[in-house]
């Protein structure tokens, strides 16, 4: 018997609209669907694709381990995320070695910062495995603000806001445009690198971009409000425009 | 007779498998189709929706005047182009005020260096414009390495190859991952850039991401060969995994 493909699947920035036409043949056609979340959510991802997929599809939603005791820097921590990524590639191998197709849901575009890469160095050299490229979170919030994001030969910078202040505002100041990631419990420090570098005034906050949620503020409104994980930050390039 | 809408559609990386259900249902209805190319070229996105249109689509190819006699620098170019971009607009305008629907093509996502922002910034105050996020050329670039771009908290620079080597090299030094663009004529400056910061072995040549002509290769195995403006050079980032 000859295995199945593994199918690292972008979703895009959330709309299914913004889906590519390869994501939406290779869901409304799978038989197992595979994605990461919460204990005891829903799922961004699993919440994307509903209303889409088969009658008989076989989900394996993989439940990332409740890590609240273990602080982040603590080895433990990757110790446990890791066995749990094991864990999940030992499922989606089994299924693919006995000749299924599995596709794995990712947010956005898989090999930009997504969950599936985990499992993807896990199964790359045991079965075939398939990854679709998707429209970025970053691509559909610059698109929410109605702003072009770069021009000429403006340089982008993408930071993770869990970086340090002085890493963020370093690298803020030195970049034309900006797109910063990760941010949830992270805002606060985005809003003191921001100010420091001197782009507070011209940033953008995008929450739930291309989703029902979306909203489009200038992040000085927003000021010592909490922001949910799903948000990104913008701040547009202003290079050489004929 | 209200006014038409100017639609900014990311046809994505090049196959036409990649593009969103939205630009699919966009293009496959539209009457009135406008694209970039150069003078006697069939033009790249124009190619990639061979096959899609309606059998009585009214097609506004824009081509770019000739401009090899200005040098680049030369405030004449700027304005040659400025001018060029005006009458572009003044069409679709007139298209839109007429109460047509108007489809504008753009290569990869709109906002992300292209075409269509000069087209954008002249129409956006006088009909309703709309624009759809697309797969970036460099999403198609790093899927088709077989690596992911960034882990954890890796910082991500975009450059241009149009910058100097100076600013290139600087650059190229303190990035965790990085994607240069815009590639053609300049990719001497590149290869010396990514030797000068130490990464020129790590570093990948994708040419026609997710196009039929796709080449993949480390940059090192090209020395001397000129190679095509749809290009993207790539060294992925090797941040925190567990
Ligand atoms: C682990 S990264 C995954 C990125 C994803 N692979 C992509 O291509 O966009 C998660 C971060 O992406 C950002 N993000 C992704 N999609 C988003 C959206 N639709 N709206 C706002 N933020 C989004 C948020 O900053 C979030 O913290
Ligand atoms: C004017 S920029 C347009 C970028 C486009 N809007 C995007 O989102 O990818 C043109 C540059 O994009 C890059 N590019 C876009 N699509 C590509 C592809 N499929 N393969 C290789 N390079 C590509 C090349 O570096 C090219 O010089």
């Amino acid at each position: 018997m000859s295995a199945g493909t593994i199918h690292g699947v972008g979703l895009g920035s959330g709309d299914p609209d913004l889906m590519t036409v390869r994501a939406h043949r290779l869901l409304t056609n799978a038989r197992h669907v595979a994605y990461f979340r919460k204990a005891g959510r829903e799922g961004q991802a699993r919440k994307i694709i509903e209303g889409l997929l088969r009658p008989d599809v076989i989900e394996f939603p993989m439940e990332y381990p409740v890590t609240t005791e273990i602080a982040l820097g603590d080895p433990a921590y990757n110790e446990q995320l890791s066995g749990f990524y094991a864990e999940c590639a030992a499922h989606l191998l089994a299924l693919a070695k006995g000749g299924e197709d599995v596709v794995v849901l990712s947010e956005g575009d898989p090999f930009f910062y997504g969950s599936f890469m985990h499992i993807y160095t896990r199964v790359r050299d045991h079965v075939p495995v398939q990854v679709v490229p998707a429209v970025t979170g970053m691509s559909a919030a610059w698109s929410a603000t109605g702003e072009p994001i770069t021009w000429g030969d403006d340089i982008l910078t993408v930071l993770m806001a869990t970086l340090s202040v002085e890493e963020l505002t370093a690298r803020m100041k030195t970049t034309d445009a900006l797109v910063v990631m990760k941010i949830g419990r992270n805002i606060d420090k985005v809003r003191e690198a921001l100010k420091a570098a001197g782009k507070f005034d011209d940033a953008w906050l995008v929450e739930y971009a291309s989703m029902p949620e979306q909203t489009v503020q200038k992040l000085s409104e927003t000021q010592g409000r909490a922001v949910p994980y799903f948000s990104i930050v913008i701040v547009h390039g202003q290079g050489r425009r004929p």
